[in-house]
């Protein structure tokens, strides 16, 4: 671990694949990180533009121009975010020099089991020997190795509120791992900038439907952690929503819970495992968690409800897809990762309405 | 069953409670209406005001202005819509002269049995001697008796949805009836006109969350109707979500399959059912319904799909809350309870986008 | 003019480009139609596909599918509308029998002069004798050219609803031609349905902004038509603005009176204008024009309000860009060039909420 | 001027009238802010309740919790920001203690002359002694004075934007002062937290309409202020439309420039004018101000084109109405109070998407 102890020596930062929401958010963060500083953005098909050319609302702020990636200048690099598209990352993880520290925001290093990865990605990796180093970084489960880590793979969005909510009830034998359905209803930043007649305005406003039904990439990866911590291979329902907002996703967990228990066990043992934690709050009994209560902070906000079929539960989880499902906790990695104040740049109220 | 035989004798329509959206609708469609003329719209605290005042897009229609209920002139009155609050349409409706046929859009006839609606309802109901005449008029599962009814109880919105697509695996045998959990997501009409903080622009704008988790009253209908298509008793998971958009409802149903069969068995099911229903679909598998479909028509679309867990699947059901979840079927009702053409001003198409 | 005398004979139609936002409005529409059928429609990009692969919300119609306008078949067809993007319809039309009637949506006819045509659209004109007998299809105001034509160029939807306004109050004298400005905002599907980042939903929800200042192609058409009314050349100020809805537009249009003329002139002048106009509508006092009044349907509202400035006066006009402004206007077209009711299949009322 | 030399003696701050908007904005800003800490909060009909009660996404922030006004202990505080319904303020900052600094975000304070704010508010002011000392707090235009002021009167949110564009081309002599029309579109926390059927989601989803035309009570504050910079009186057009969005507001001016100046003179004024400062930027030729690039920021943008019109320009100011438009100018105006860094707290980059 390293601390930082010179508050004159900033560390630099590299974000690669600047153009994307993803990107843009990290540089709104980070410009109010007192201990870090942005020296490289780079997005391939933007280079040699200003960064106002991309994202208007960051203009005056003193950033470096946008370069190719091949053009990047590392060696005054201390720590990368990466926001490339899946599958581009491997390949350059593995060349960078090794006292740069990465933060990776995209699916390539989730993943543990190479098969797996091969089956949701359609080709085999391209870094097998960093696919072991790399943590898996959601940082309230991850601090030690988080902090520890040199490659830090950051989950998904819906991971990320989804297993905020399951892991401790698995974990703590309070619910059947192998009877959760994760119903999930997302913003539309989730699906990045890419030009796609989807995600047009006309075709998403006024409206709701499901996409990728039992088909979406961030299934196997909330098996694996649950799966970690039931101590055997499950598989979970998960079914994802979009919807006409900009920013959040809200996960609603329909879970069985085992013998002998109840809703407020389950409320008890998530409040008992998160109460020292900062981003992360366990609703009062008749509180609902919202995404607009959580909009544009690194909060999740987890709310449990008894269900009318008895033995059963509803867990409902929120969070920025864009901070505390990106972004955000890629920044509390990287504070980890320096000896930082794990809250620093992430103070931020949530922005409603 | 009345049959219209002289085009030139309409039947004459009340509205009551025509304020409120739902009355709108009605409105707005019965003008299109062939057979049926608007003769008298009541709204107790806008009397003596004329529609266009309430609603500006709707004027120039040569509608009767609004008056407040007991001073509604019945002498010419064929029929009525019912559009008031729960618990207010029961005496009233008791007082109604004999020849009038009522469409009621509330929830006072709905539910079959006196003591369920006096624990969701909080009071004895107040006609019971009608409840037992009332024809839960959800259409494509009730054409014969609807056609012979004086008094028809419209379902709600979500027990519409949800019945479309759950009554005929239920009733087939295919699914099993004491686990189906019902996630919802309804625009903002379906909570009404009334003044309400949460349903401020800016409280509902840019966000999700759940409501009535576990104690909305469309449960209690949902199951009233499936336990008797189950013949024992049976309880559902529903658990609504409010969202930005006006009109619209969209249902992801999860179910555990009966032994032996698949995600094409059910939709096999379902397509054999509604094959000849005008209004019903059951789509091709590939296609996923979104509400933006059936925005503004009488349509429910209705999707199946596999689940990665084996043993379970996912039914989608999306329709117009205020269409064929309200003023539409309700139209369709008061057709059957004519003698006309089922389909007969409502055939419009959606408006997409 | 053709008068159709028989039911039995349908107009047989032709969409051409009827995979964007404005082939989907003519067909929602044309399906309520009960003297047109449509017999062709064109997509070259989804040529060989079903239109409910295009536009799920229209499936179940009887439509035939989509071919590319090569392969079209054009020896049954009465009558085109072509929605093709500007600058390829014209050589398009010059080649298409002469018994099929068109109506035009693109801007390829509509302005008159060659020279103004070459400038804004940066080329010469393909079929400049077809340029002159195309008529200027603004129907209020062209009824009898329009039931006389073969070709007839629909207006932009921007210079729809501003010469509603305006050329009456110009006509008649009681505005300065010379000083006007014209500040409109419109939903997003007047971009249409291609992919450019600006109109992806997250571009556009939650924000406003004006976009072609000073340089929209919609101007030299509004001032053609203000032109001809005052009987000189006059420039215009005209605004636009994208911002987040679906449908409609509003034009906020700032004049300066002549002598001796207020606000309940204009208000006069226009309200004798469109008195027996039954899509033009004149607003009472106090009330206030409004997208939702209109969506989805083919009326224009108008209301004049005096301004504080002495002299001055504020006209606001609002209509559904895909109907009145687009598809709707094209059909009133129709009607007319085959004798047939102006209102027929456009009576729907508007959608609102 | 007080100057703050302590760091641990933080400025105590009550927030009156915290229950709306406006308040929870103040609160969001302030929770960053280094030398402030927040010691009292008010709300009459809130009172007794928790702040999270009314403001979820401020829960677990330390905040004290709600008391009417008149149980509030002034003993420790050091400012107050008036958040207030107006009319109900001028006794109340009457009867503060001396030492309290007030910063006053109703328009009780902010008309100059007695008999225009008994004209547009419908009643005597009621403590015309303070109304002379009020400073207009339009802060870049008066900065020295707010350094000085106990009791500074913060501009609307119209008038913040509009005087940013218009005061420097007025005092300038480049532009006409006597025909100027603007334009505006406001998201819908302008209309506050209070219950109206025309606030309601599903009445300004998917719309636009104008309000207020030609009456709204921020034209007379626009023109106090540019009368006085032209030297004589003037009456501008002031025409306000709502739209659909949270926050942020965009003013297109019209305007007619004097004699010998082009748009490019104009975009120098203003350049010149705001070089220095921090929170008004005039953007880059072809680059056009949106809401998006200021949301949840205290930033204004400006804007300034070319007509099509000759002698004629457009200018485009935009800024967030709950912070530059509210509670940013007012934090910025305590931090000049105080003697602290004009931006503490305010230095957040704008939320997008």
């Amino acid at each position: 671990m390293t601390v930082m102890t010179n508050a004159n020596s900033k560390i630099k930062i590299g974000v690669l694949g600047a153009s994307g929401y993803t990107g843009a958010d990290l540089v709104r963060l980070l410009l109010l990180h007192p201990n870090a500083e942005i020296s490289l953005l780079t997005a391939d098909r933007r280079a040699g533009e200003s960064y106002a050319a991309v994202y208007p609302h960051l203009a005056g702020r003193g950033l470096p121009d946008l370069v190719a990636i091949q053009d990047a200048d590392w060696s005054g690099v201390d720590a990368v975010f990466c926001g490339l598209p899946h599958g581009t990352t491997q390949e350059l993880i593995a060349a960078l020099p090794d006292q740069v520290k990465v933060i990776d925001l995209s699916a390539d290093f989730r993943l543990r089991n190479a098969d797996t990865y091969a089956e949701w990605y359609g080709h085999e990796h391209r870094a097998p020997h960093l696919q072991g180093d790399a943590v898996y970084g959601l940082t309230e489960h991850a601090r030690e190795a988080v902090s520890a880590a040199r490659l830090v793979a950051c989950p998904g969005c819906y991971p990320t509120a989804a297993l905020m909510a399951l892991l401790p009830l698995v974990g703590g034998g309070v619910i059947d791992p192998a009877d959760i359905v994760v119903d999930a209803k997302s913003g539309v930043t989730g699906a990045g900038r890419g030009l796609k007649e989807a995600n047009l305005f006309c075709e998403v406003a006024e409206g709701i439907h499901p996409y990728g039904i039992a088909s979406h990439r961030h299934a196997p990866e909330i098996e694996q952690e649950l799966s970690l911590a039931a101590g055997k291979d499950i598989l979970i329902n998960f079914t994802p929503h979009l919807m006409p907002m900009n920013r959040g996703e809200l996960l609603t967990c329909y879970v069985r819970m085992t013998e002998g228990h109840t809703a407020d066990d389950l409320r008890a043992t998530l409040a008992e495992r998160y109460d020292d934690e900062y981003f992360v709050t366990v609703v009062e009994p008749g509180v609902v968690p919202a995404t607009r209560h959580i909009r544009g902070s690194n909060h999740c906000l987890i709310g449990v409800f008894a269900d009318r079929i008895p033995g059963r539960a509803i867990v409902v989880s929120t969070l920025d897809n864009l901070v505390k499902g990106s972004s955000g906790q890629a920044i509390q990695n990287m504070n980890l990762m320096f000896g930082l104040p794990e809250t620093t740049a992430l103070e931020q109220a949530p922005l409603f309405p």
